[in-house]
């Protein structure tokens, strides 16, 4: 495979891309790390325009899309989603079709991301689905910055985060657990993040209280990674059994799947029954090391105490957060044809 | 002339502008497209600023702009302009003065992009009067990207189009005609069209229903701009007539001039007895061919029919986005003062 | 002292430079001005980023800023604050921590640039100890870009223009008035400016009606900046004697320390009943020749009359406001490590 294939290539889901993609992504980003570090000014994507189109609001995936675009010799666009009303279902007199939209913008740049997260869409999975109608009437890559089923550009950095940290990641632990929260976080970072480190042949450790089962296709695929890429994958009602000799811990706030119908102050009251699901010291002794992961942000003290958040030896978020910005410029210079 | 005189040269409305000065806009605008497609990469308005002064937001006038911007090597302000009170009769205590905030603009910028619709003014009309105001006191260049009365950059995109579609635009026949949507469009596409389309030597039939009359000053110009150029101008309320032998259809909705009367809810219901008014399969049969031109969006299934639409022998419209695109550069370049 | 001392220097408020260092920041912004007008192009920030929270919206600060970076090859990313809740006392379950988003942010830019006013924060201070707050964490150079005490990019903007039209600023007068204008503007600006005119030794006279007395540290702060410098500050409630023989005016308004406790419109109508503070063309032949100084915007007719503000032999203020942009480069250039 040369790098010239990924011209053009979607990243809706880390599902469709093969490994040996995926490898080439990481390559490159360690690459484009390395450089940035060395203080070389790059501008393989000179003079070229990435549409963001955030439907919901973001803080670290806008500073992180938009300062690699900038890095990279060129410009993105910060687009106001309330003005382009957007649908799957667009009757006559509703607004701008899909296809006229992603084709327009298709003449006007060489790249563009979304972000849809499930407040904005009618059911489960519409996001995404709007990213792949998308990608069948662009031209230009459309790069997934979060749907309410997938966050590929969160767990490529994850892997890109392991490895940097602990090598290999064939036979390495990672608890993933749910943690007390009031903030209702979607399930992208989370699902993506199994989805991810099975097929890099880790032994994923799903843990979270009963009533917060994630998707069952993602559960299923999880599984199927896992056999592939001789890793495991278990789910459990038990925070302590999953962190159990972890390598690498990401505890981490999600909504329940009753979400929509029960309402967010419901959805609080129910995540305030578990405020033992917490990552401290006491729990971390269970684990080996149980290194810190978290795509951010970090609900300081209900997720995460402090003494481990803010120990450079377990924590990786803040290296973590970083390596969004190498891993998403790789991206775009190979699905947007950047030579460099 | 020299291509230099354009320098600082506002676009406000297309009559103040020669035909000669038009025309170098026109080549310009092609050649930047072919440089564009050979993959030349180029710098002439370099770290250089272009102000956009939203005051109604838009999405394809935006993305063209700010993208062109990108690839002239300079950058673009997307500015709010709420936090901007703008006013043609300022009383002490009232926003900035138009004087001030352009004049400092102009300290900052190398040019500024200013978009006002009928619902952010007073009295139809006050959105265009406010960018002459604004040219009174700039030393950089004002181009209008919208307003109650014109839309120049799309006009002169839609005669960049035309041109590289059929040729010479001189007797070519164009059907400017109302088609019924909910949407409650502007003017200032369609009077700039037919402005120009009758500069340009083109046969321009108007059609709409009776109570949808466009601006009586325009249909002026238009009569005085079709004589001089040898071309025609007649205004009818059938639909049909106008589109019998047509070499091209634009069909779009526009409000009526009872607007602010009579509230947007019955401008609805009044355009709603118009059904009938669409670009559809069997009106295409009466013209010749009948190539569909249109600003987009377009109200796919009230303005036009899908089989027009998607049907690329006979749709222009996403060639005459992309257009907007290097139209806009020529005209960023040649009146920011870049040399290339 | 090297330049290069001043990578990373955070500038919160000017009292936290040494005078050495303001007269650096003074000799580049003169330079860069200079530069600017040879037409020369300048890439000393080539592709990186200076991020931009506005937690108060701004005209000015933010087109030259945003202008002033791409002006330097780089780019300012425009953040939403309302997006980013951040507060000095976090509860767990509140939003992101300072120190992580601080941290997070110095991961994808070279620098930052953060204006609070008084109505984002529960205390007056509070804006800038949350400057000095993110300042602590972050190893990218914060810049205050107004604030609910000091403005020191106006205030240094101002010094750089009055001693490019009046040369060295020892001796002479200042007269810094309060205004009449129903705008209730913050202190920053105004604090800034007596406390940097004290420093560079001139007289300063500050004016204002009883009841709308500043913040007492900043006037201490003043005194001892006068005695430093030779130069001296008093201050009195009327505005002729401030006025008389002054070289400078700077006719502005600024609410009440009571503004929290009695709400705007109480602001608003405690204003007019001091109509008459007024810059006029009377209260200028007492002046010496009374220039006209102002950080813009001007409420024509209530601050100054338009014969003052018009007059391009008084008027100050389009060059001062367009020393913003040569002020804030040469400190963007100098703290995020800009070679040129």
């Amino acid at each position: 495979m040369s790098w010239y294939d990924l011209k053009g290539k979607d990243l809706i889901s880390v599902k469709d891309w093969t490994k040996e993609e995926l490898d080439v992504l990481l390559r490159v980003a360690n690459d484009l790390k390395s450089r940035h570090y060395s203080g070389e000014t790059l501008n393989p994507l000179e003079n070229k325009t990435f549409m963001m189109l955030f439907f919901n609001s973001s803080t670290r995936t806008r500073q992180s899309f938009e300062a690699g675009m900038s890095q990279l010799g060129g410009h993105s666009q910060f687009l106001a989603p309330e003005t382009m009303r957007i649908s799957l279902d667009r009757e006559p007199g509703g607004g701008e079709s899909i296809k006229d939209t992603t084709k327009v913008m298709g003449r006007y740049a060489e790249g563009a991301g979304v972000r849809i997260l499930e407040d904005k869409v009618d059911y489960y999975g519409q996001g995404t689905d709007i990213m792949y109608e998308m990608g069948k009437y662009s031209e230009i890559p459309i790069i997934n910055m979060a749907s309410d089923i997938y966050h590929p550009c969160q767990s490529m950095t994850d892997v890109m985060t392991m490895q940097e940290k602990v090598g290999d990641l064939e036979g390495k632990k990672i608890a993933v657990t749910w943690a007390h929260s009031p903030w209702v976080r979607s399930w992208g970072s989370i699902q993506s993040n199994i989805l991810t480190s099975a097929l890099y042949g880790m032994d994923v450790n799903l843990a979270h209280p009963e009533g917060y089962e994630l998707d069952q296709d993602v559960l299923g695929l999880t599984e199927e990674n896992a056999k592939k890429s001789g890793g495991s994958f278990t789910v459990t009602n038990d925070m302590d059994e999953a962190i159990e000799g972890a390598d690498i811990v990401y505890p981490r706030n999600w909504m329940s799947p009753d979400r929509y119908e029960i309402g967010k102050e419901k959805e609080i009251e129910m995540a305030s029954q578990h405020k033992d699901w917490k990552y401290t010291g006491e729990k971390q002794k269970l684990a080996d090391p149980g290194y810190l992961l978290h795509c951010m942000p970090v609900d300081r003290g209900n997720e995460v105490e402090d003494e481990i958040m803010d120990d450079p030896e377990l924590s990786f978020v803040y290296d973590q957060a970083e390596n969004r910005l190498h891993l998403q410029k790789a991206l775009m210079a190979l699905t947007m044809g950047g030579s460099f």
